[in-house]
This record gives C-alpha cells, sequence and structure tokens, in this order.
C-alpha cells in the first residue's frame, strides 16, 4: 500500500468561528493513490484522542493503524481503489496546531492563549488541505464518534464538495449528559495544580494524574454496561480474595488504571480540554434556525448513516434525527443500526455488519457514479 | 413528631469482615414513638452520601431531611404509627464511627490506617444498635441505592430479625461498571495532592477538588440521559452565546459544578473511599456459593422490591434478580417497577407510585401481623 505521512503548511491563515485568525498547519497520512481525474479521495475524520495513523503504526505508541481492519487493500475502505486522506484535526496533538503549538507572535507554547477552536473551524482547515490536493469533490469523508460531527459538518457547509458521507456513533449534537462528562474530565485535568492554569509545558509539569482521572472516566462512556460485565464482571486482578484496601482488587480497575496511564503518555491534556469543548460547542442545527432538516435542504450528498444498539454515549436515537432530517429533505439516506453489544467503541472494533456496510455503500456509489472502474488508471 | 438525636456508645467492639475489631459508635435519630411491645420499629438504611437526618434538618447542610416527603406523620412512613430509626453508617461521617475519627489506639485521626469496613459490618453495627433498644424483631428495614444493599444484607444475615424489607433502586452485587464510577471518584480524590496519602485532616489540608470531581461524575450516573437533557440540555449559563473559553457555559456544568462543591462542605473524602469501597465489595450471593437464592432459603421476611425504569446505576434487571431468586425459594415478594424518567434519583424525589407501594406494603403488612392496630398504645 502506498502510505505517505506529510505536514500540509497553509499560507493563509484561516478565520475561526470565534472570530480569531490563525495559521496553522495539519499534519496528515495518506494511504493508496490519487487517481488523475482525483474522483476517488475519501477523507477519514478521526475521533476525539484518535489521529492520522488510520492504517499505519502510530510512532508514539507503536500500535498499528486504529482502523487498520477496515482502510487497506482489499478492506471495507480498499486503498487499491481509493486515495485515502487522515489528518489530525485542528487543536490536536500529533502534528497539527494546536495548543502544544508555539505561538508564532510570542515564541511561547500557546497553551490556554490558543483560541477555542469548533468542529467547523477543524473542516475549514481539512478544506484547505483538500483544496491543496487539487481535489474538487471528495468521493467520501467517514468518521467515527467525534469525526462523525465533522462528517456532517462537511455535509452541511461543503455540500458541493463531497459526494457521499458516512457518519458514525455520532450525534448532530452534544447531548447534556455528553457535556456532562467532559466537563468531569476538564475538571479532573484543571484540578491538578501540575496543570499551571495550562501553562505547564513552559514549567516542565505535566497533569498527568488528572488527564488520567479524565480518560478513565470517558474511557466507561466508551464501553457497554454489558461489555463491561461479560469482559471484567467482578473478577479480581491477580489476587484470589478482596485485599480489603485501596489496591485494584478487580480487574476492572486495574483496566482503567492502565488505560489513564498509557493515555498521558501519547495526549496532550491541553488538546484534550479543546477538542472535548469543540464537541460539546456542536450543534449542527443551531446554525440553522434550530432545524437539522435546513441543514441538509438540497442535498446531493449520498449518506450512510450507522450506529450501535448497545451504544449510550451516542445512542440510535441520535443516528435517527439525523436520518429523520435526511428523509424529511428527500436525500438519499440509508440508515443501518448494528447489533452490538461493544457500546461507543464498537465502531473501531471488529464489526462484521458496519464492514459489509461501509463497503456495500462506497461500492455501490463508486458503480453510480463510474469512480474507480476498469477505465481509471489506479 | 417525636423526634429524637443520640449516639449508641457500643461498650463491646465488633469484629469486622477483614478480621479486625474495632470499637466504634453510631450516630442516630428517631423518629415517632416505640410501642411497648417493641413491634412498630422501622430502621432507614440511608445511601451513599445520605446520612440519619432522614426527616429532619441536617445541622451540616440546614437542608430538610432527605425523606421528609416520604417519613412524617401521615406520610407513607407515618411516624404516627411507627418507630423510625436512622443511623448514619459505619465508616461515614456525621457522628459514626469513620477514617476521620480518632483511632482511640493511638490518638491521631485514623484517615486510612481505618479498617476497611464492609456492607455486612455496617449492618453488624446497626443490629447491636437495635439490641440496644431491646427489639427482638424490626418491622421493616427500608434503604435506597446503598441503604438497599443493608436492607438486603439485613435479609440474608439477620432473617429472623425482620418482618420485612424494602430494598429500593438496588442490586444484590455491584456490577463492573458500578465498579469503574466509583474507582474514577477515588483515583480523583488521591490525585489531589492535598489528599496527602489520607493525612489531611493531620496536615490541615482539604482535598476538596478531587473531591468535587469525585462528586461530579457520581452525579452524572444519579440521574438519566433523559432527565438531564429535559431539566438542562444545551441551555446556557447566564450567557446568551458560547463563550469560546472554558467557563461554564451550559448549565448542565455550571450544576455539576456547584454539586460538586458544595458536596466538600459536607462530606469527609476518606469517608467516601470508604462508602464506595463497601459497595463494590458487596456481592450478596458470593457468600452463599454463589447462590443468591440461598442467601434467601427458608425465609419468612416479607419482601417489597422496588426499581425505576430509567436508573442505569442500578437497572430494574438487577431489582428483578432478586425477585427471581426470592420467587425461587417460594417467598413472599412484590415486585413493582416505578415508571419515572429521573434516573437513580428517583427513590429521593416525589415519586408517587413508590410513595403508594411503601404505604400499601406496610399497611397490609401491618394488618397482617396486627402491628400498630388500634389495640396498641401509641
Amino acid at each position: 500500500m502506498n502510505h505517505q505521512s506529510d505536514i500540509f503548511i497553509d499560507s493563509q491563515p484561516i478565520k475561526l468561528d470565534c472570530g480569531k485568525q490563525l495559521r496553522y498547519q495539519l499534519s496528515y497520512d495518506t494511504y493508496g493513490t490519487l487517481n488523475p481525474n482525483k474522483t476517488n479521495a475519501i477523507l477519514i475524520c478521526h475521533a476525539l484522542t484518535g489521529d492520522q495513523y488510520v492504517a499505519s503504526t502510530n510512532p508514539v505508541t507503536q500500535k498499528s493503524g486504529w482502523w487498520a481492519n477496515l482502510v487497506g487493500p482489499g478492506l471495507p475502505i480498499d486503498t487499491d481503489k481509493y486515495f485515502v486522506i487522515c489528518a489530525n484535526v485542528l487543536g490536536g496533538c500529533l502534528g497539527s496546531t494546536g495548543p502544544a503549538s508555539q505561538n508564532p507572535d510570542t515564541g511561547k507554547i500557546y497553551g490556554l492563549d490558543f483560541p477555542v477552536v469548533t468542529v467547523f473551524d477543524m473542516v475549514r482547515a481539512q478544506a484547505r488541505l483538500i483544496d491543496h490536493f487539487n481535489i474538487d469533490r471528495l468521493f467520501s469523508v467517514i468518521g467515527g464518534s467525534m469525526g462523525g460531527m465533522l462528517v456532517l459538518e462537511w455535509a452541511a457547509s461543503y455540500k458541493s464538495r463531497i459526494l457521499s458521507a458516512i457518519p458514525i456513533a455520532t450525534g448532530s449534537r452534544h447531548s447534556s449528559q455528553n457535556i456532562a462528562f467532559h466537563e468531569v474530565g476538564r475538571q479532573a485535568i484543571m484540578a491538578d495544580p501540575n496543570w499551571q492554569s495550562g501553562n505547564y509545558h513552559s514549567l516542565n509539569t505535566s497533569p498527568a494524574k488528572g488527564l488520567a482521572v479524565a480518560r478513565m472516566a470517558a474511557h466507561i462512556t466508551y464501553m457497554s454496561d454489558q461489555s463491561l460485565q461479560q469482559k471484567f464482571g467482578r473478577n479480581l486482578q491477580d489476587r484470589d480474595s478482596i485485599s480489603f484496601g485501596f489496591d485494584a482488587d478487580f480487574q476492572i480497575e486495574s483496566y482503567l488504571r492502565h488505560q489513564g496511564m498509557s493515555f498521558v503518555d501519547r495526549f496532550d491534556a491541553n488538546s484534550y480540554l479543546y477538542l472535548t469543548r469543540a464537541m460539546d460547542y456542536f450543534d449542527l442545527a443551531a446554525k440553522f434556525d434550530d432545524s437539522l432538516m435546513s441543514a441538509f435542504i438540497d442535498t446531493d450528498i449520498r449518506f450512510c448513516i450507522i450506529s450501535f444498539t448497545s451504544d449510550w454515549l451516542f445512542p440510535p436515537e441520535e443516528s435517527k434525527l439525523i436520518a429523520q432530517a435526511l428523509n424529511r429533505v428527500a436525500a438519499n439516506v440509508s440508515y443501518v443500526e448494528v447489533n452490538s453489544p461493544k457500546g461507543h467503541d464498537a465502531f473501531l472494533l471488529d464489526e462484521p455488519e458496519m464492514f459489509s456496510a461501509v463497503s456495500g455503500f462506497l461500492t455501490s456509489t463508486a458503480q453510480k457514479y463510474n469512480i474507480c472502474d476498469k477505465g481509471e488508471n489506479l
């Protein structure tokens, strides 16, 4: 598979939703080959703590790509057919400009001086990257969770620039409960004295404990009650009986502590604040007089919306609201509710029903628009 | 209403599940009057952060009793008929012996030297308090959430000493997800440098930020997604538009921060560690060869089990497991699933269906056993 890592340094700043101008770069990976008439490009949008290493080894964790089971030669997102682009989002911490970047105006790390970015801002920057490739129209935009929000924003704000959209395990706005969980995570980070009002980089400290707690809380929301019970239940960790103490007696405790501790090695605490904030602020209908229908009016985009039955962070009801709005404007939409006990995380896991939905949808769309047919040089 | 606050200082230590002996006291309140043959006593067991002020003003918060709508003259738990006892649990921080108490062996505050207590230990201490009243048999034991665990433990371990039991919004064991949320709370407390390995009392510090984060995370689990959405939705707090910052833009954020901050004024952080641990350790069937049925075999107790449809912390399924086990041993059990959108917190709120279930169950049980009839002097 043809795989490249690169950095796009925009020569122009973008104007953000908050009103500020920002000079920025995006770190991105590509897989496969862009065809001559540039009709086979798929943009993949990663989730909150995801990255551009969708089908390649993450250089920090040395783990294989987070969608390596979905993206590659012969896989549902077939890199023998499609040219896949995945960029670290604006505000992220894996090479794209974010709060851990240097502020060109001061020479210091931004910290909380970094402007609060929105999902729309992330998409604006991605659109510039697509311009940079001279791609008029993306064959598809695909993403789960926060990535799904970006997909929806693309569909609403860049109607003519995408042919199809696959928002997975997401919603058109962050719910009260979701904001609540994010707020707990942010408060855990800010409660850590090593956070230092966001200036920890300059002061050579790290709010590792606070960030670990934030990750632990979030991680619970990524799994279903049932999957936690099946995977861990009340099983004890490396012991035959309870310790009558505060060690990690239970496997679930040990697992969560590990999740928290390993997260801090790969993620910037301020980025976590900014990206959770962007998700909280996301409310697609709000920009269209609170009418989700209006966000999609006159769209030619083909939609495939996927949700998971046991996902309680973005329950199927949230996806159905999107499908209903699309139906009301007579859009081309298919909705797949995947029966899975794995909770929100299902979109990252081996889910054959999701795989076949993505594969079937892309193939039929490609056939309809004569993308990647034999006449094309790939 | 006859209301008294008192302290029971046990002349004998109790032997705890962990093997240690503990000298202790229980701080308790009573409401109503014990009848001459001592057949009208109801023990109420409070929840994790509850207290003995079930129907009287909490002297710390100045708030009215947490079940003042359920317990009182003419109310479902009618203090004109019944003698209500509610004691702060062992390990608590409102007058009963806990980690914030002085260790008689050292003269210092216990901190983490306090032995880890279990739900059974809490019930053992309560049984001594009931002995102190010379009550052979309680008319009923009632409680929600952690209090419901104590009710179940009473029913399993002191079969002959209670006539009826009303476990509400609870389970026979803490689930993996529930342990996970508690572990996040504990890690938030322990991550606070002011926790000082539990010695904050001696060092005149307070892990207030960590405890507030713990409370915020827990509070989300007490409400349903639906009730959060209905009550707060994405409403903004004291502003017309988002601030593009990390203030509490949303009402739900402001609400959670308030919940966190006000909690630290009334609760001891170490007590929070110990009581959550007791709940995590609770697994009634485990003591009976993993057979919940065996826990209740040959019981004469009348049970009324109550759950709430939208409670995702202790979902109705958990209550049904208890009801099924009781049915299998031919126990006298009624199960009421209250239709409520309010989540776990419903057991503390104005829920007419719960009120009438409690009232009806107590009245019919009293009639059957000739408790509180006209012949009795109350």
